[in-house]
């Protein structure tokens, strides 16, 4: 836990959101993983804000989840 | 330029409007980076969209330039 209290503010948002919206979706990490052409250890890492994600990482998780990238910077889903 | 061609959207769109938003504000690149933490060339080579920015950086320059994150994904800065 202490890892996670020095993470800035939005990739802890990001995070949060990507859960989100993949478990609304019914889909695994894997499957998302797949999806967007990435690993799905690395997805879980994002999920869990301990990734330092690239922008161009989360555009391919964006059009793997049929989201805009601003989707994800809203308090909606946390 | 054809280093820029095999860059996503996100990252052209991000750079497009951090150069809209420091211009705005009549902020070279050196001040940004002060402001930001970051180093000038670093913020140059953003602005071109030629580095993958992460997202602790991407909300290092969004509170620098007193914007939201959001606003940096908005097509009105194109």
């Amino acid at each position: 836990m202490s890892r996670k209290s020095n993470v800035l503010t939005a990739r802890k948002l990001f995070a949060a959101n990507l859960r989100k919206f993949r478990t609304d979706q019914s889909l695994s990490q894997e499957k998302l993983a797949e999806l967007a052409g990435l690993h799905r250890t690395y997805i879980g890492a994002v999920e869990r804000a301990e990734r330092n994600i690239s922008i161009d990482n989360i555009e391919r998780i964006a059009r793997a989840l049929n989201k805009t990238i601003n989707d994800f910077f809203c308090t909606k889903g946390q």
